[in-house]
């Protein structure tokens, strides 16, 4: 077989190296999704099963590649952030991008029924994924305040506008003709007067989004499951007298907004602010990761 | 909030445009399959299952894109080739290759049960997928013999391989040993005169991989229903007569070697040779689609 | 001298191989030369003199890249155009725009006194330059045609703005307004009438731009300098019958649109239309040229 | 004239804007300059008129190119360091790539009868020219670092090697081989055993290289002048008095190594050491360029 003769085609792929030491995020979204939740009837303006799933497949990929030092997500959008020396697949934007989406894809089919029970999923989704590169620790955390914000700024409209149709009976029509030029403040004011809401007690999860971050050393030995314990049961007490010494930091991430996977034991869920300085104050290691 | 204080990030995010007027090439492949392949018992040297499966994820990502005018596809790869003048997400690299990706994916995970039963997948799995631009129909022809011949040197090796092993009783290694330095002259002996095996008789999915294409009009009126049951019962005279009139390439692709599927009926499943002219002048429409 | 200490600075060059069987061609422009043209006093509409070194300086660059199969100017501008084959620089974009760029940027200055003699270059000039793949002969055929296009559209405008202004004392304002909302029909009248000038018997180098190729094997040897004699003389009888029989086409070259350089006997200079089919009639090396 | 027929075209340019926040160096490299410098007889193993013609070249480019925050150049190269923040051409690649080396070939044979009075240049010179990108500051001084590093392995070496032919009467092809495999320290030895020549007491522009960096505004003003002249005339107390206060820095800048040109009062080229700490201490601005 003539194989050598049809091999000169391989030379037609481009090579696609991404610059060194420079973050690379992944960020993927799922394609067609107001279609995809209407049609699997998504609780409205947020599905908890939907996040968590997304959650899982997220967890799924950072499993797969350690080199994900954080990921962030929302809605049906989740990006994931690789350090900066990273040579998983000798850094390649392709291979990065589209194993980390296929495996998410097939991790959402895979994972769908443990939460969403006897609702069938209908047909199989895609997702789009791309790479984007950013040069300093700066421009990272503005790219995750983005997301961030973007999450806050839906979840503020979504809340007021199905509250409209929920609650007051408005077509979609009517809330969104309701809402329109409305700022913040005035939203924030609608759910606290038309609906006795204030916005900041809703769910953090809605509000702040879900980052993904490894459990550091301390938490992942037997000491964990302990202060785990007194945490869960009440008392933060011992937790934020730790060896760790986060301080108000600690206290902050043992609030609620904290949903600790014990089958995952080194992939913790946060439902925190990471826009302000606490976070990375919190958690050095995300920008710095220790050298092994 | 400030929203447009971090917008900025979005600059970093890099166009791939792909050249127009070339063909598209995106090929999938799976990763670490011989891997999953293990865990979830594939027959050796081919499970049929698992090619069918393959086919019917490639057939989901083709009715979603209108503009994949083939796909051919051998072990755990597919290759989708988009018309040149296609504009789908405006011929972006990323956006092609992830779409597809993840759609296959998940495609792979969601018919899984009807085609591997009560065996429970194990795990999701991942595919990495790529753009290849290919200027001339000349190219594009040799990347698909390029892949067609891979499959036919891959399957017989194979074949014997595995005889060695389920018939001999030699072990992996042994049977490796046996077949170092063999030329395809040298394994289609050793079939013959060991097993009385004649490799041209093998089933032609497993020497000739996959060919997705797209059904021509002719064939998706109410006279196909007719043609197709006289075909597969023995005569294909009527066929051959019709206004198609393509000869003996009519004849060629109503052979064995296609296995219509009657739920799908705008996309055929071929098991032919494309290397040759026979294919190409069979159905010159997939180099030269008619104009919309 | 620790110098592998900083050699990992090379890895974050990136690669940028164009693909391969297309089409390069690399284009440059000047900068700025609205400047450069008013400061060197360049006659208006054309300036002879700097067309000449423009294709001068480009001659220089196909003399020293040998897969240039044919290059074409006009204006401030010159294309060049490397066979589908070049392996030249290992197809690198970077390399070949800069290499030809640089080459011609310095050509123009070491060549200026030969084209301007006393008239002193004031400062430096800098040209920009691109890599543009075409897939097909068409594309290729078409980006020329737009050149020469824009060259036709721009003479016909510039030569009446202008003689409205030397002939007519317009203001350049008063010329720009008379011209403005024109069609071709009305600048071709307008020079007609008021300037009795038939455009279609102003000098081919205006209009057309100026074409480059290498000439062929038959008008190298002793017997060209004979014809080209004789036709330069008035007769070009004994060209039209020469063993190079291109009929009609030969006589187009030989006319006064050509303007051989006999210093380089290996490039030939034209300016004729390149849009229609007769050029390439003609020329039928420059779309397949003979392997070598 | 159907103009937009063939502006479709113009579709298959390709964009390529480098990654935002990252400095860009685009070094300039001599196409074939080991000819160019036996060709034109240059002084080895080191040639003033040819590094100053080169540095004049550069400061021309520093002068169009006003993001530019230093160049660096030795033998037949040039490096030149855009800040972080530029937006010159859009940060297309290709725009700075060409127009930097077309403008610094062009300059090159502009001011070459400056530097070699009668030697007449005999042919026009290319340049190849990239773009890199640099993501911290540490990566552009390793980058720095890097050429310098280059210059004086090759200068030493170079310094050797023409030592030996010009002194000791070797041939080329014996020098080379009296060379092979020595260490640093073996050529300091060589050159001060045979020669008496203690290699760090030869010229800083040859072993250092060239640096151009623009002028603070200190040194712009009347004042520099006065002290320019009474640091030339051996007196530089006045000046490590000035406002500027650089210290020890300031009087190493005003040392022998710097040779000031008059007629460009704003960029300075120095011959100093870019590796270690003090040049960046002394410089602060070139890294943190104030805001305008």
């Amino acid at each position: 077989m003539a194989k050598s003769k049809f091999e000169y085609v391989k030379q037609f792929e481009s090579e696609d190296k991404l610059l060194p030491n420079c973050w690379i995020v992944v960020r993927i979204d799922g394609k067609g999704f107001h279609r995809f939740s209407d049609v699997h009837n998504y609780i409205k303006p947020n599905d908890d099963r939907a996040l968590d799933l997304m959650s899982k497949a997220a967890e799924t990929v950072m499993e797969e590649f350690k080199d994900i030092v954080l990921a962030y997500g929302q809605s049906d959008e989740y990006s994931f952030v690789f350090k900066k020396t990273t040579n998983v697949y000798n850094r390649r934007a392709s291979k990065l991008a589209t194993n980390v989406v296929s495996l998410f894809a097939s991790s959402f089919v895979y994972f769908w029924p443990r939460y969403f029970g006897t609702t069938m999923m209908q047909y199989p989704p895609a997702f789009d994924s791309r790479t984007v590169l950013y040069p300093t620790d700066k421009n990272l955390r503005d790219y995750l305040s983005w997301r961030q914000a973007d999450c806050h700024i839906n979840n503020l409209y979504n809340t007021c506008f199905w509250k409209l149709i929920q609650e007051k009976g408005l077509t979609p029509a009517e809330s969104q003709e309701r809402l329109k030029g409305t700022m913040s403040s005035d939203k924030n004011e609608l759910l606290f007067k038309e609906f006795e809401i204030n916005y900041n007690n809703l769910h953090a999860l809605h509000r702040k989004g879900t980052i993904l971050i490894r459990a550091t050393k301390g938490i992942e030995n037997g000491d964990l499951d302990l202060s785990l314990q007194l945490h869960l049961s009440g008392s933060s007490t011992s937790r934020s007298q730790s060896a760790r010494g986060h301080g108000r930091g600690m206290d902050s991430r043992r609030s609620p907004q904290m949903s600790r996977k014990l089958t995952r034991p080194n992939i913790d869920r946060l439902h925190v602010d990471l826009i302000g300085e606490q976070f990375w104050t919190d958690y050095p290691d995300i920008l710095n990761p220790p050298k092994r």
